[in-house]
């Protein structure tokens, strides 16, 4: 039984950071998702990059400490429909990497 | 000879805020620059009109410690073109109280 | 029966910001409370006096959005004993400006 | 030759992060530094960790945005002197894991 944590699993901060950078390139380039990363700045998606990736780690039992806001903070009024969460749900689990 | 700062002649803190809260809602309704506001969380729209408020208070001489990122860093990659900047700019004064 | 919130009548952002200098001076001056400041950074009290405006500010009904911890989780592990929160309650009580 | 980054050679991110820790612990342990941690909260000083993890994982080649202050800005009115520098710089050398 393996007694790992799901932060190792996931190849660690490196492996979880390759992760976010896939996943993000993936939405960003979505013709559904692409529109929340438009017209926006280099640092502000640097910084919101950063965060998924400490959040990620953080969530996944990593050595991080997250000071971000939480999702419900920070997706409010964004007008997120069903389908948005679909097609993100599918992008999530197709850059997941394989669990070690 | 007025010693008045221009924090003062703007109508100070409150005074600024009001002219923030105009100038946002004009920019989010400009058919040109709106796009830089859409698809956005509202606390994200909130910090960022709580930054504009700081800055402007802190260049205009107020007692306000802004910690927010320069302009330049701020901006970068958003590209903003000159066209673009001229409707800021006319937004910008129009907003803009008569100072006292 | 006045209307006024009571962020007007402590006189608005400069009359916290002033009530805010006078009572960091006070407790930074004090030989029981001095020790929460002392070994810190310019830039470092000067962001923890801002916060401070920040959330008095809004907390009276001013138009100020504030972004900083809750204040629970900011003085978690401080060790404040209940004569520290005695002395504060004094200094604050003392700094605190006559209500219009 | 070795091609690989000063952050692969520390052990990536849970290698610097340990030594950060370990940092840590002996700077807030030492007679003479032990100072500029004391009678801070539980959250100011899980963020600076954080923040330390983040500049050393950046400055090394890591995956790793740095948002934080300039090392000039965070320490300025700190009064740290030579003397405490050259303990910090011991400490640092103790701390840091053999490079791979």
């Amino acid at each position: 039984m393996s007694r790992k944590s799901l932060y190792e699993r996931l190849g660690g901060y490196d492996g979880i950071t390759a992760f976010a950078d896939d996943l993000m390139l993936r939405l960003q380039g979505d013709s559904r998702l692409g529109r929340f990363w438009q017209n926006r700045g280099d640092d502000g998606i640097a910084r919101e990059k950063q965060l998924l990736i400490d959040y990620l780690c953080s969530s996944a039992g990593g050595p991080v400490y997250y000071t971000g806001r939480d999702m419900q903070a920070s997706h409010k009024g964004m007008h997120i429909s069903e389908s948005d969460w679909a097609v993100f749900s599918i992008g999530f689990r197709v850059s997941l990497p394989a669990r070690q």
